[in-house]
């Protein structure tokens, strides 16, 4: 067996030995296959694929604490992989090392819906989560999007189009239980709705981006499926007026469950890929859910909100096909903007500011967009002031790539300007790490660090993830460490 | 200047050179008058009282930056001090060294009503931070009971009566600063909704204890006072009925903001205290928050639910006066129950379990403190599987104490052993360090232990409180630490 990204020396037979061993104890169930190791480095983002050693897919606990015991004997790194839809190199194996696969720990182990909660294994994925729970009237509301894995999505401590209600993934996970770097198991909480008994390792965990631990079990809050949900677009004649609309639909306290700004790039895009007739203008797309009253109550007062700013006619969709068909073109509004460039390559890419700086974040970065010359549609978590944004970039053309992120630092560093931060649910990975020290100063970064090495020292789990060049030892200059 | 804990050797010369340093920086407020150290350690709770050495007044981080300096060059142990209303041993001295006194750091630095939050220091108690926010439309929801500091709430992420809508201090905070050990100031986060920059350290801080730094100042989430808010009272023919509407009400996701349980013992005792008029039998005192439709919906939904269960005469108070009467009636709860045995000590203690296990779980601990024969009335935050028990013992009678102790170990196991949590909101301290491990298991503890070690490598901060005997240097089996 043969370490495919080439170290030298003794180093290199340690892995050696580690990769053989793991062959034997996992037999087919261990890749080195260049496919195999490439589909789980990044594919969908513009971050240069970086794959790992070897591939374990594990289907226990008892295999991931099998899995650490022999990379950790080994000094092999270990990259933990859910569906693999990170956007910001997290999954990257830029030290080599082996990724754990946990895809097949795919179980529900228990429902109570008594108590609104139920536990998983991390390779559920929401989609698969939701149609579990579909006979029992409750629902899970964390929606990144794609169809990430549980454990990924508690990983990188995601959020979505629903966050604005239901809160992110920090709100969501009452415990969790990972494997560690000495191959114990750590349970992080009960299954009480609070408690103050220690440190909050399970918000520790929570946005650790597999750099502390492999997460093996989660116990997740669920929600009752709301009685009415009423969904609707409405346009406006500009972005700020749809800002200060969502602005002050936040400030009147109306427990929206969903706002999402589309800019009129995303709609045309929209329009086009998902056959929609939109008229192309800055967007929201909004959601309700609670009592039919209780709807009723927040969409006319959402109504008198948007009115006052000037928006269009509002469109209601009822009909629970046309409004999922709404928020599907929603979902799709990446796919939608690549086909505004074929062969481009779209560089996602999320901030999130106080609400009320939204406008004119959002405001500046048009501008930028317009000044730089890119097609970069816009689409937000606009009631958590978070929004995305996707130039599409010939990679091709160093000197575009370069521009593309110079206009990415000016983004971040805009953001940061206005008290927010680099990142708002994309998480650090290896595409965010020059900012951290930027957004929460030398003692917090210090701070992470010291609880890195505390919790691993050997910097096995994730190494040249989320940690600044020079805060943890191993990295280099641009987040992206090599061998 | 004497160290009143009287050390001996070296350790006690570095320790006067210290207190001599400070009496130097802070002259008249820094105070080792006994009455003082006194009040600085615990006087409302059942823990023995041990005093620090000292107490300095701090007016500004600054000056807490020069006493953590000060204290670490000196081998002076840091007790931060806010309100003193914590209940398990948090502000007691077991192995001397400085209160760190924050009360007069009360200023609200800001407050931003377009975004919901405001900045305060750590001294602000929460009703004077509400009276600041009056004329906003804006409050502040966590309700300790006691006029708690800020700092220290989130400290011992306190939560209360209207938990079950607004969450616990670990929900309400954006982001604060704090010393640390080396005397730098470390800031969590920015001010956005949300974030995914990195380890969570703001969560990490919440619930923390004292034990890692000083919070200096902290940003919170702010909620729009209500439209609308009824309240009432309604009792119930046992426990068990008034846990079951609870469990129902919760799981049809009626947003109720507040859903308290007072047992038979304790509307006595309230009835008495506060000249109420209320029937002698278990009590459900509820609290709806919204629009005037979105309210009466919930209280229809809630009285079809309560009447099902076999629910008395629904008690209704619109008026703010007599509404607040009553909720001020719930907040005396404790003083009331100390007046059905004068002379006796109130040994307040909580536990938290899934709401699913509420009823059994207090119908065992109804049974217990029958069979113990305690005076212990009990009073929950039921929407969240959330108890109190307060048994009333004569703290002069070695026996009585012993038997009390044992009645709280049988109740904390009993949590326990239903996947509920020793402490739902009281913390750790030194009363439930002993439960810890059998709760979260030694990986867990033990990541604590390193985290606490790798931020506070002299463990300058609140020695002797959260962490079981051997799990940090310096501790010794009961949890209560001597010099």
């Amino acid at each position: 067996m043969a370490t495919p990204n080439g170290q030298t020396g003794s180093d290199t037979s340690a892995r050696e030995a580690g990769l053989k061993q793991l062959q034997e104890r996992f037999h087919n169930r261990v890749s080195q296959a260049d496919a195999v190791r490439e589909q789980h480095a990044h594919t969908t983002t513009w971050h240069p694929n970086q794959p790992p050693d070897a591939v374990v897919f594990a289907q226990g606990e008892d295999e991931v604490v099998d899995v650490v015991k022999i990379c950790a004997a080994h000094g092999l790194p270990i990259i933990p992989f859910g569906a693999g839809t990170s956007l910001e190199g997290q999954v990257n194996a830029p030290m080599g090392g082996v990724s754990v696969d946990t895809s097949a720990m795919n179980a529900v182990v228990s429902v109570s819906p008594e108590d609104l909660d139920c536990t998983v294994q991390p390779g559920v994925t929401r989609k698969a989560l939701n149609t579990h729970l579909r006979d029992t009237g409750l629902f899970f509301p964390i929606d990144p999007g794609a169809d990430a894995s549980i454990g990924g999505m508690a990983a990188t401590r995601a959020s979505g189009t629903n966050a604005v209600r239901y809160g992110t993934m920090k709100d969501n996970v009452l415990s969790l239980r990972a494997v560690m770097a000495d191959g114990r198991v750590m349970t992080t909480a009960r299954r009480a709705r609070k408690t103050s008994a220690g440190y909050d390792l399970t918000r520790l965990m929570i946005g650790s981006e597999g750099t502390l631990g492999i997460i093996t079990e989660l116990t997740l809050k669920l929600h009752g499926i709301p009685e009415t949900i009423a969904g609707g677009v409405c346009c406006f004649s500009s972005i700020e007026d749809a800002c200060n609309a969502t602005i002050a639909t936040i400030q009147c306290g109306i427990p929206i469950a969903r706002i999402e700004l589309l800019d009129t790039a995303q709609v045309i895009a929209c329009n086009a890929y998902s056959k929609l007739n939109l008229e192309e203008a800055p967007t929201l797309f909004v959601e309700f859910h609670g009592s039919q009253a209780h709807v009723e109550d927040q969409v006319r007062q959402f109504g008198e909100i948007a009115d006052s700013f000037g928006a269009g006619e509002f469109k209601w969709e009822s009909e629970p096909e046309k409004r999922n068909a709404l928020w599907q073109a929603r979902h799709d509004a990446y796919w939608a903007a690549l086909q505004m460039r074929p062969g481009a390559k779209g560089i996602a890419t999320d901030v999130c500011v106080p609400v009320s700086r939204l406008a004119e974040c959002l405001a500046e970065t048009i501008a930028d967009i317009e000044e730089s010359g890119f097609i970069a549609p816009i689409v937000g978590h606009v009631g958590d002031g978070n929004f995305h944004v996707l130039p599409l970039v010939d990679m091709d053309s160093a000197n575009e790539v370069a521009r593309a992120e110079r206009f990415l630092q000016r983004l971040a560093e805009r953001a940061l300007d206005m008290d927010g931060t680099c990142t708002g649910e994309h998480g650090v990975g290896q595409g965010k790490t020059k900012y951290l020290v930027r957004e929460l100063g030398d003692p917090a970064v210090e701070a992470m660090a010291a609880i890195k090495l505390a919790l691993d020292p050997s910097n096995m789990f994730n190494p040249g993830k989320l940690f600044p060049f020079g805060k943890i030892p191993g990295t280099v200059p641009d987040g992206r460490t090599t061998k």
